[in-house]
């Protein structure tokens, strides 16, 4: 049963399992005792740091094992925060960022300090420049700038180096979320802080690692306990952290044979999925990638139907469609893109996969978005209904999305060349996909406004 | 090698250690996604908090995992002081909490919030009627107290029934860290939160939980994410709760009959003692205990020589002296109750304690303590020096723990009845054990004074 969610979690690596039952044997006692037990765990947790730091690239001393990925980065940024509190209280972070880095910003913002996002292109990426525009336009001093080294849903990679340079220049330090790159290769570049997430690359859930180098100013947020230097509370988890560490090196050995070898399957479903389904939309900047990773917004499909239907034929897939998520919004990754985000779709090869189980996605997908298709009536490819010579109003209101994208495609084939189709909508989705459906289609998007309902009112004109 | 340090952590259960393995073949994915993988992740979290819940006596949606009983306790106090900041915010705490506790109530101070430690009596215990003094002589209203069900060092056990019947009358929530009796049986009376640890149980490292009853008024600290009820951000470490769950119904169908087992031992130990060892205090209430914990303290030892030289026997113990922290204080323990802390030692008996090894600890414990005096030069059982009539001074400014109490106790004899030796000393631990010493000896203490030089002028009449 072929699992294609690999950028959300993996499974244990057997090495990392190996690791993890020997470390259980020996490293279940208290590092901070002095007696026999106690001496034994701390070797093994200063083997696995010293052993974690070289495949990071920093420091042992530099290096702390946290409870998790999202752990890292909310005490990262916090840390930092509070170090440079005197230099200044504005923070920025990329628009598609990981939800941890901007629930940490929002928290910020509620402790009365001030925080932006920085744009990115409709591939997803942040352009050094646009974080020089964004430091030199902050209401105050920047006291952090949050970067992640690649996507985590279209798996765009950014330009870490150059952004590193400009905050290097500007004095500000750079934290790095390296979630979804670190099971590949180090992160280069003068970055001050990184965090990393074991599940990611194999090793056990549980153990995330936050690197602050030398001479970054941090003051851990309170309380805080002797353990990690201070930086992560708590008693440590040395069997996870042993795996973690073991995982990490393992995949690094495979990692540039593999990368190759997952990135050709990838360059297939990027090329095929577009001529197997109608109306689909790759997503994504196509040069600067992760190598597993590729994701495509399907028309006039709701992605939660989407992902059930590809379970059912054993593929299990993660999407970004607001249909999917409980907060009935989009995913702010796809709205910062400005790109489709219905029938979402993110495809992420774990490594090892089959070219034969890519064949079987690829002979599978278009039956599924045709079934889904189907339950909503979504217009064919060619769908031309009565024509009149009025502008028409279509009353999406109380829809969730793929609705008022089905209903305005059926809607366009009914005005003259030049005519208008007005669709009143209030589901979120709307403000993002049918912007999208238009340039996808040709079609002119004149605009949107508040509706007195409470909804809005979008404006297309036909012009094809 | 028989290992004496339950009570900081234990060896993975073997029920726990098949459990982890079982589950990290079918609960590695992420449990909020749809699919397959997803979806057992989701039914062996929901199992594993159900099972939990049922041994500490909760409801599942009441119960949160959390990385670590410190994130727990960190956790349950700042929320529970968020919730309540409108009523309050005064924080209580029992003199003798964990040391989690006491940094979550630093905390709260440098946040602007006050809090205040209740007492307790020499053998460790908090009275019920300290706890409504604390609550009538509170600067403000008061948003939460904090009571342990047990101690971690002497294994004092608390009142909590008694005391949840206090703070419910004064409508104030009590928060208990059950980290050290969890194992044992739940916590009975109308506590409001609860926290726990696994590792203690036999669990995996990793592993935490958070109860908070059902209207009681709880904010999480942010940043925060929709995993866990929004109490504990980060990915779920799925496998390790299952195991936890696993080991705490295992170690539970044992309980009682280990308890009794273990009591039995201690009992042997608490006797056994005091007669085998001379000048030696046991320390903690003699009714009042958990079944698997003595602690003692040794008179002219030093408790960091003490440990090593059990550990050479093979015998891993723990100690609340000072020479073992790093912070060169006492334990705050052993300072609340008053009690000597100079050559302390802590056995906590794992499940399972063979009888012959609690013999071999007897057998080989007076040699330790020896040879640890005869290396430090401490007096004997008769010491007496050549006798002076003039009132003494000893200069011990720069010494360590046990050297002061040393210093004082070769002193006593020079002196005439009714004369005064006074011992000059830096170290933190003699403002505990000087007057645990007179204690002891049938000495009259006298008082301290702070001296121009930094140091404090202990003053010990001898009476005897």
């Amino acid at each position: 049963m072929p699992y294609f969610d690999a950028a959300s979690s993996l499974p244990l690596h057997p090495v990392a399992r190996q690791a993890l039952l020997a470390a259980y044997e020996d490293g279940w006692a208290d590092p901070a005792r002095p007696h026999r037990e106690g001496r034994r765990a701390r070797l093994l947790l200063d083997a696995a740091r010293e052993s974690a730091a070289e495949a990071v690239g920093c420091r042992p001393d530099e290096l702390t094992f946290t409870s998790s990925g999202t752990r890292a980065l909310h005490a990262g940024i916090a840390g930092a925060l509070a170090g440079r509190a005197r230099a200044g209280r504005h923070l920025l972070v990329s628009a598609v960022e990981h939800s941890a880095v901007l629930h940490a910003a929002e928290a910020h913002r509620e402790a009365g300090g001030t925080a932006a996002e920085i744009g990115v292109d409709s591939g997803g990426r942040v352009a050094p420049d646009a974080v020089a525009e964004a430091l030199r336009e902050a209401p105050g001093p920047t006291a952090l700038a949050c970067v992640q080294s690649a996507n985590h849903e279209v798996g765009t990679r950014q330009p870490i180096g150059e952004i590193a340079e400009v905050c290097r220049e500007a004095g500000v330090p750079l934290l790095v979320d390296a979630a979804q790159s670190l099971a590949w290769e180090p992160v280069a570049g003068g970055w001050s802080l990184l965090a990393g997430s074991a599940h990611k690359w194999g090793g056990p859930a549980g153990v995330g690692l936050l690197v602050v180098r030398k001479g970054t100013r941090f003051a851990p947020r309170p309380p805080t306990d002797e353990r990690e230097s201070g930086r992560a509370p708590g008693f440590e988890n040395i069997p996870a952290v042993v795996a973690a560490a073991a995982a990490l090196w393992e995949v690094r050995a495979e990692a540039a044979a593999e990368a190759e070898r997952l990135r050709g399957l990838v360059d297939v479903i990027r090329a095929r999925v577009p001529e197997l389904v109608p109306d689909v939309e790759v997503v994504g900047d196509a040069r600067h990638r992760l190598p597993h990773v590729v994701t495509f917004s399907c028309l006039y499909a709701d992605g939660e139907a989407l992902l059930h239907a590809l379970d059912r034929e054993g593929f299990a897939v993660s999407s970004g469609s607001s249909c999917t998520s409980s907060t009935l919004t989009p995913s702010h990754v796809l709205r910062a893109m400005g790109v489709l985000s219905e029938g979402n779709v993110r495809v992420s090869l774990p490594p090892g996969t089959a070219e034969e189980d890519v064949e079987r996605f690829l002979a599978v997908l278009p039956g599924a978005v045709a079934s889904v298709r189907e339950r909503l009536a979504a217009p064919g490819p060619a769908a031309d209904g009565e024509r009149q010579d009025q502008d028409l109003t279509v009353d999406s209101l109380g829809t969730l999305c793929p609705v008022p994208v089905i209903e305005l495609a059926k809607a366009i084939g009914r005005v003259r060349l030049g005519g208008v189709v007005t669709v009143l909508a209030d589901d979120e989705a709307a403000s993002l996909d049918i912007p999208a459906w238009c340039a996808m289609r040709g079609q002119e998007y004149v605009g949107a406004s508040g509706e007195a309902g409470g909804g809005t009112a979008y404006r297309v004109r036909r012009v094809r």
